[in-house]
C-alpha cells in the first residue's frame, strides 16, 4: 500500500468516514497512478476497487498500482456496480472530492441511510505537499518550460504571428520530451498583451510591442507555468517603468516565501512594490496558484487566502500590470517552497532594463 | 440579441424557468462568444450580465456580445454579487447547467424558495446542432487536422520516438494556424497500441508496429479529431486482416449516417462487421462522440445510446480493434450530420491494404 493511500486512510480514521469514492481523474492517479480511472473507491481497511470503463482496462491492469481493477464493460450499468461494491463494504459515511449536482443527488437518493461527506480539501491537503517522486517530475516539467521560453526569446522578431511564436515553442518542449502542455499557450502581443488571457494568437508582432509569453510543459502529468514579456525593438521608457515594477515586485514576492509564511502576505509583498510604483489598479488578478497534476491548485497566493505555505509546496508568482491601451507586462516562475526559502523551478532569464 | 440566446430564451419560457445561470466556460462562450467568463445570468426577459473577474473584465468588455459584463474585483465576494443580480430578477425558479455538488447546497441554502432545475441537457441540445459559423470552424479545424495527419503519414518510421511524432504533427498544424490542441495528442505503438489512450510517448518505434494517431487541431474554439494507424514495415497478414475489419466497419458505420438514424444503430452497423470478423470483444469503446466547443459532446454514438442523429450534428465515427499482446487499429474521422447522409470533414488518406 503506497503511503499516499495510507494517508488517505488517515484522513478517513479522523473524519469517522467509512469510504470515500474518488471521481476526480487527477486524484485518481495520484493514488493509483493511472491515468484513465472512473471512479476509485477506498475503504478504511481492505482492498480498494478501481473501476475503469473496458475501454482503458488492459491499460489498468498493466500501470495501477495498490488497486483491483475492475472493469465496466459496454453496456453495463456503471452506477449499480459502484453502489454494489459501496453496499458490500457497509458503509455509513461515505466520503467524496469533487461530484457534480446531478450525480450527488442521485447517490443521495440511492444510498437513503449513507451519510455523505466533503473531502475535496483533504485530499488536496495531501495533493499540495509534493513527495521526492513528484518534484523530480516537476523540475523535468519545468526544465522543458524554460527551453521553451529559451526559443522564445532567441526567435521572438516583428513580423511573426503570434501563433507562429507558439507553434516553435511547443515543438521544443515536445522534441525535448514534454508530454503536451499544461494549458493552453498564451502569446498575446501589442496593446492585447493588456488581456493576460490572451486569445486566438493570430495578431502579426510589430516593432514596439510587449509580447507576453505564457507556457507550460507537462512531464508524467506533472505541469510546469512560466511566463516572461518580451520587448521588441528599443523599449519605451514606459515599458522600462513597467516591466522594472513586475520584476521587482517578482523578486519581493519570492524572497519572502518560505514555509509557514501566509499566502495572503506574499501576494501583498508583491502588491505593495506596484502599488508604490503606481500601478496598483493594473494588477488585476492574484499573485500565483499551486501547479501540481492540475495547473490550477492550492494554494492560492492572493490578497484573500487563508492558505498557510509549507515545505514542498509548488506554486507560481506571477505579478502582472496591464494597461489598456499600452499593454502588458507578467513574469512568472513556478518554485518550489522549503524551510528557509523558495527555490526555483523555471529559470529563463528575463529582461536586464 | 443573437439566436442562441433566443433559443435558450425559448427554453425558459417552455419550462417556466425564470432565469438560468450558467457556468460552465463553454456554454458561456456560446452565448457570449466570450471565452473566460465566470457566470453568465440569463433571465427569461431583460438584460444578460455576465459576471468575470477583474483579469478578464477589459477582454470581456471587448469580446463579449449581448451581454452587460459586471467585473469580480480582487477581494470581492463573487458569490454576494450574483445572488443580488438574481434576487434582482425576482427568480422562482432557476436554471443551472453543470454544477458542482458543493456550489449547488450553497445556492439551495441561500435561496430558500427557489426551485432549482437543470438545464444541462436542454443547452446541449441547441449546441449539439452546428450553425453556419460554428461549422466554418469546425471544417477549418479539421482541415488542420488532415495536414497534421498527413505529416505524420510522411515522417513515421523506426527509431522515431512517439513524442518526436507528436512534436512534428502539433508543429504543423499550429503553423497552419491551428489555435492549439483540443485534446492530449495519442500516439501508440507496437504492443502498446493495444491500449487506446496511450501514456507518456516515449516508445521508440520499431519496423513491424502499428502506429495508432489519435489527434485533433482546435480553431477559434471548435475541435477535430481524427485517428489513422500506420503499419511500420511489411505488414503482416494478421494486420492486414485487422486493419481491413476496422475500415469496412468505419465505412459501414458513415455510410448508415443520416438525420433521423438512432446512435445506437450506426454503432450497432459498426460493431457487427468486426463481430463478423471475429473480433467482437477486441472493440472495447463505444464508435464515436459528438464533438464541438468540447472534444467530447452528446450526440453519443454507443450501443445503449437514446440519442437520434439529427443535421448539422458533427460526430466522430471511431471503430477500434485492440488485441492484448498484438496491437491495435483504430480508424477515426469527424463527420458533419445532414439529411441525407454524413459529410467527411477531416480527410486524410486511410491505408490500401
Amino acid at each position: 500500500m503506497s503511503s499516499r493511500l495510507e494517508k488517505l486512510r488517515e484522513v478517513l480514521a479522523s473524519k469517522n468516514v467509512d469510504a470515500v469514492l474518488v471521481s476526480d481523474e487527477k486524484n485518481i492517479f495520484y493514488f493509483t497512478e493511472f491515468l484513465g480511472g472512473f471512479k476509485l473507491l477506498v475503504p478504511s481497511d481492505g482492498e480498494c476497487t478501481l473501476f475503469v470503463h473496458s475501454v482503458n482496462y488492459e491499460a489498468a491492469r498493466e500501470q495501477a498500482r495498490n488497486v483491483r481493477v475492475e472493469p465496466i464493460k459496454i453496456g453495463e450499468k456503471a452506477d449499480a456496480k459502484i453502489f454494489e461494491e459501496i453496499s458490500r463494504c457497509s458503509v455509513k459515511t461515505l466520503g467524496f472530492d469533487r461530484v457534480s449536482a446531478v450525480e450527488y443527488l442521485k447517490i443521495g437518493e440511492r444510498l437513503k441511510d449513507v451519510r455523505m461527506e466533503f473531502l475535496d480539501d483533504a485530499i488536496w491537503s495531501l495533493r499540495k505537499v509534493k513527495d521526492e517522486n513528484e518534484l523530480k517530475f516537476m523540475r523535468k516539467a519545468a526544465e522543458l518550460t524554460s527551453k521553451g521560453m529559451e526559443k522564445a526569446i532567441e526567435i521572438v522578431r516583428a513580423g511573426l504571428k503570434e501563433y507562429e511564436i507558439a507553434a516553435e515553442i511547443e515543438f521544443e518542449m515536445r522534441k525535448l520530451g514534454s508530454n503536451g502542455i499544461a494549458f493552453d499557450t498564451i502569446i498575446c502581443s501589442g496593446p492585447d498583451s493588456a488581456f493576460p488571457h490572451g486569445r486566438w494568437g493570430e495578431r502579426e508582432i510589430r516593432s514596439g510591442d510587449l509580447v507576453v509569453i505564457d507556457i507550460g510543459a507537462k512531464y508524467r502529468g506533472y505541469c510546469s507555468d512560466q511566463t516572461r514579456t518580451l520587448i521588441v525593438g528599443t523599449p519605451s521608457e514606459k515599458q522600462i517603468h513597467v516591466y522594472r515594477a513586475v520584476a521587482e515586485a517578482q523578486e519581493a514576492a519570492i524572497s519572502r516565501i518560505k514555509s509557514g509564511e501566509k499566502a495572503s502576505e506574499i501576494d501583498a509583498a508583491a502588491r505593495r512594490r506596484i502599488v508604490e510604483k503606481g500601478y496598483g489598479e493594473y494588477f488585476v488578478h492574484s499573485l500565483g496558484h499551486g501547479v501540481g497534476l492540475d495547473i490550477h491548485e492550492p494554494p492560492s497566493l492572493g490578497p484573500s487566502s487563508g492558505d498557510i505555505l509549507s515545505s514542498r509546496n509548488v506554486v507560481t508568482v506571477e505579478p502582472g500590470i496591464y494597461i489598456p491601451g499600452f499593454g502588458g507586462v507578467r513574469l512568472e516562475d513556478t518554485v518550489l517552497v522549503h524551510e528557509e526559502g523558495a527555490i526555483k523551478l523555471t529559470d529563463a532569464p528575463i529582461l536586464q532594463l
